[in-house]
């Protein structure tokens, strides 16, 4: 499904005099109310010959639009300035460990080309990253765009990556991508920023993004063959010293059985209340369920067997979310990942051990909710993550000067 | 001990205009870099007439001082001008169970007036607040300030406490304190802001200022009575939604007995590895303790059992802070409170099931260490918090206005 913008991008190719501080003009605008130059002067205390520059500048990127007049005060009405989400475009790829899907979208986020495949995490680094930019390309003809507009590519992956560099660290479904330089592989086609992240931070970040955009306080779960987290903390991403934070798949899970983890050790979360473990536990009492759609059959086809299996895993994740809102006492718990699809078998468990087990005044105004962004989440998560990126306002000067200098 | 300041302020009832933008400009000189007019128009992009309001404001208000000359260019060299943090001062108090704490500081948080006192919060908020605002009034006598020149009071208590309305919360320990409005009881004499958080907080902000002010992700344990923690975030404290993240007292330990805790619940960290857990233990094998600091000197003169004792508690508090690490990634866990005045015996219990139990990559640079800062912690990170409050940039517009106005 492709939608081709309406609004044509104003041409970027005008040389201009490079200019610091439009980025923080812009960041005011993003607001998404149009204000003339007198009315940007007054906020901001800048000279009126400063703002003019500076606006022009933006102009001329086209990351600002004229948006009607103001009304005048005799002589030609003033002209109101507003963000142009339309002006570029970014990717977003959501990697999981055996589909892949990508979006192309504008800089509110907004989907304007989608598109999810079969791709194998194990088919490594070069043919998956590959599928991306081919991918991405077809994506840019579709919508009339070109490589001049793309200002960033977002990718999440199924495994631990260290933000700053990009690369996975030893990710443990991705043989061969173990610190492979994915910004460079996809560098060598896309001459833009590319930012990694793992598969949970992102789907965090398009959940808030689309469905809590006002929510300071916010933990995503997501609850599929492993167990994660991605935390909201204070309206940003909280990634942690190495971007390890969020790993809830191999914590302790109070009162569970000492199963033996893949990590090596014994009784992680992930070993006892993921979908290969609800597998197990079905298979003992001879009830066969070989993916996590199995298992969302068997439940919402009324098997009562898999409803309180499923029940059962969200009361252990929910030991371990109980210690979550204790330490971290988000507003907001958002279950996702391809098991939150049976339904309230899961959550109901998780609610009665958070409730039950956290102090009051923690969960006073805790919500605890099912994701609502589905299967897009990933993409508008990595798609957000760029856009914050690129829309910095020293990185919006920077582009600003780079463009005048071409 | 009381140090008298050796600058001298800045006459602070001169009538200036009101003026936007003179905090904005105020967050660029607290680098302590001195800086002149000429320097401050170009880094700020903003009008030369701009910046000398601003300056004019900013001296006048005595938070910024000169500070030197530049180089002449020809005729009369130009002046620079730094951040003056002796301007202003503020008052940090911290109150325990039976002990308070009070230092009146400077604005970089350096104490300039100091003491400790027996005080019991079970005495209730009026005796109490009106021993910090007597206090305060004799501390300013003391070093020769005024009223005046007090920009805030910021007050530690040992539970919980809304931050955002400074009312504690159904406090365990703090009878008739529930819900009472601490900002208003200290308003009536010094009209000033009030800011008030649990005693853990502030240690966190003033442990993480002292001792690890460039660490990003931080994590302050708190050992004594009961057990709490708190975060640093992004380098910012996170409170959670409503001012209850960090506490770790009554989340359930993995693999402790389940021992009944005061808050209702069974096998919390607190009933199982605090202070009174270990006497209860010792006690078991004919040992006497009665307080915290019996444990620790038992320890310290090579008890073994005792030893013993406090060494398994740190591993229990262990078993906890390993999901903390996996949950938050930090790259510091500081552990204080009088107990961890025990020497090695707790950190070692801690070390050895955090480095164990959690995934490589996120303990691959994590330091765990002991408090440094002592008895200081909770006023000095108490002062920060009103510091970090009075200083941020519209704060300093709405200060020099009134001033002012006045």
């Amino acid at each position: 499904m492709c939608f081709t913008s309406k609004v044509r991008i104003a041409p970027s190719s005008q040389p201009i005099a490079p200019s610091t501080g439009a980025g923080e003009l812009l960041q005011l605008l993003r607001d998404q109310t149009p204000r003339t130059r007198a009315e940007l002067a007054k906020l901001t205390g800048l000279a009126r010959s400063t703002v003019g520059a500076r606006v022009d500048a933006l102009l001329a990127s086209g990351l600002l639009a004229p948006s009607g007049e103001a009304a005048s005060t005799g002589g030609r009405p003033p002209v109101r300035f507003a963000f142009n989400p339309e002006a570029r475009v970014v990717v977003g790829a959501d990697l999981g460990a055996t589909h892949g899907r990508i979006a192309l979208t504008d800089l509110a986020g907004r989907p304007l080309c989608e598109l999810g495949e079969d791709v194998a995490i194990t088919d490594g680094p070069g043919t998956v990253l590959d599928w991306v930019t081919s991918t991405t390309s077809r994506m840019l003809d579709m919508t009339g765009r070109t490589t001049h507009d793309l200002i960033g590519v977002g990718i999440g992956v199924p495994g631990p990556v260290e933000h700053s560099s990009g690369r996975p660290k030893r990710p443990p479904i991705m043989p061969g991508w173990d610190n492979y330089d994915v910004p460079a592989h996809v560098g060598r086609v896309f001459d833009v920023p590319v930012l990694v992240d793992n598969d949970v931070n992102i789907m965090a970040l398009g959940e808030h993004a689309v469905a809590h955009p006002d929510v300071e306080h916010l933990l995503f779960v997501k609850v599929a063959t492993g167990i994660g987290a991605g935390i909201i903390s204070g309206g940003r991403l909280h990634r942690g010293a190495v971007g390890a934070a969020g790993d809830l798949g191999h914590v302790a899970a109070p009162h569970a059985p000492e199963v033996l983890c893949s990590c090596g050790n014994l009784g992680c979360l992930e070993a006892v209340a993921s979908g290969p473990a609800i597998m197990r536990a079905l298979a003992e009492i001879g009830i066969s369920a070989s993916s996590n759609a199995d298992i969302v059959d068997l439940v919402r086809g009324g098997n009562i067997p898999a409803a309180h299996a499923v029940r059962q895993a969200g009361r252990t994740i929910g030991e371990v979310l109980a210690t979550c809102v204790s330490l971290l006492n988000p507003s907001v718990i958002v279950i996702g990942g391809s098991l939150a699809q049976a339904g309230e078998s899961l959550i109901a468990g998780v609610r009665e051990v958070v409730y039950g087990r956290s102090l009051p005044l923690a969960t006073s105004d805790l919500q605890i909710v099912a994701a609502t962004t589905g299967v897009q989440a990933g993409v508008i998560g990595a798609a957000t993550m760029v856009i914050q990126h690129a829309l910095a306002a020293d990185r919006v000067d920077l582009a600003i000067a780079a463009q005048s200098a071409s």
